[in-house]
């Protein structure tokens, strides 16, 4: 039987999704909660692999198990064997050729940013702190470029494998709330540090250091070296993955 | 000058707000932050002491200083020699015979409830895990009762030092946002543990122990054996105090 499950975990503690030899990462906490609860060893695949720091709060996994099993009972197992970072917060049985990379649609990433001279104990793990002040019309302004269908080569890192820079995006949102500005992005799919390297650009055109449209020739130019800074991991979350 | 600070904590790893012996608390904390700045030793007051464990996103504390110092410096200050776990959210001069406690009009507490079988981690030290399914109606028609003038005797933990235990309800609302329930009360003041035994009784209420008008003979009754357990304290949030 394939599973599909929308997982959460707290990213900070986490050297990413993906399993690498002496690092803590919750593809291999999830492993390991399996092969404890079930002696089974699936690899488990995500519909994103999210870097180190960065939260989740609607990944998809995936993987294929020989016993039979209900979705609810594997759920609460999986739940108490599972560290207090990590949760799975649905369960259902999937077809078995189920890829949930391949199959998505599109996600959905949050990056927060608490804009205040002080910094709440309560969002210091899930935000970036930035103190002086930003002008969130400018930013908003600026978002708005980047919607549809471009080649983010300007924000795509280094060591990114993808075979082309060519994405489409069908949200591009900057929101305040009091302290809080939440930058919502949806596309088909995600370059290397796409949304943090986007994020620190928003953030240099808050701050005034850059125009608003200048994120279109920005686009245009293709060149990493002319984008903003690369925004910290904790203010990103991965909300949601659409099939 | 007197000043007069709004507080954040996240109070997990406090025995409370006051000052006691071999114990991290909130009020200790302040002193030193202040001590270490300044030089001076003032006694820090608060509008509510909080229990260990109880969280605060609007406390009002006050304090006295010999020392002339911008409102802005010294959030500032205090904010850099702060543990991470404490934030002062603003800073005002005051009237040198401000007392944060008697001179609010009333307070507001929130109690955060997650009401799933699955706890996220992001929520984790903030609320209280009900996983048995609970009705939110009979909740909120049981908090009704609760509203305006009336003796809180059967909701006073033993401890509780107050004169007598007649107290104003102005707001007594339970909410549901997908797995949170969310319940908001505000009073001129409170007894000891009365929150969190009031929301101890409304979730037997809400997994069907009890019934909702209950709630008035239990008012009548006075009688603190009659009323549920008391929640725990992660649950609970200082959120405002009005002057």
């Amino acid at each position: 039987m394939r599973f599909k499950c929308i997982v959460e975990y707290d990213g900070t503690d986490f050297h990413g999704w993906q399993v690498q030899p002496n690092a803590r990462t919750v593809q291999a906490e999830l492993e390991d909660a399996i092969r404890r609860m079930l002696g089974e060893s699936p690899r488990v695949l995500a519909a994103g692999r999210t870097d180190a720091g960065v939260h989740a709060a609607g990944q998809v996994v995936s993987f294929t198990l020989q016993r039979a099993i209900s979705s609810e009972a594997l759920q609460r197992g999986l739940n108490a064997l599972s560290p207090r970072d990590v949760a799975i917060r649905a369960v259902e049985v999937v077809d078995d050729a189920f890829d949930p990379r391949r199959a998505a649609r599109s996600r959905v990433y949050v990056y927060r940013i608490w804009n205040a001279g002080w910094i709440s104990p309560f969002w210091r793990r899930y935000t970036w702190h930035v103190s002086r002040p930003l002008n969130v019309d400018a930013m908003r302004a600026g978002a708005q470029w980047l919607l549809g269908e471009h080649d983010f080569s300007s924000f795509r890192a280094a060591g990114c494998d993808a075979e082309h820079a060519v994405r489409r995006l069908l949200r591009s949102e900057v929101e305040q709330r009091a302290e809080m500005i939440t930058y919502t992005i949806e596309a088909t799919a995600f370059l290397r540090h796409m949304v943090r390297n986007i994020v620190g650009t928003l953030v240099e055109v808050g701050a005034g250091e850059r125009a608003a449209d200048g994120l279109a020739a920005l686009l245009a130019a293709r060149d990493r070296t002319l984008a903003g800074a690369t925004a910290p991991a904790s203010g990103l979350c991965l909300t949601e993955v659409k099939y």
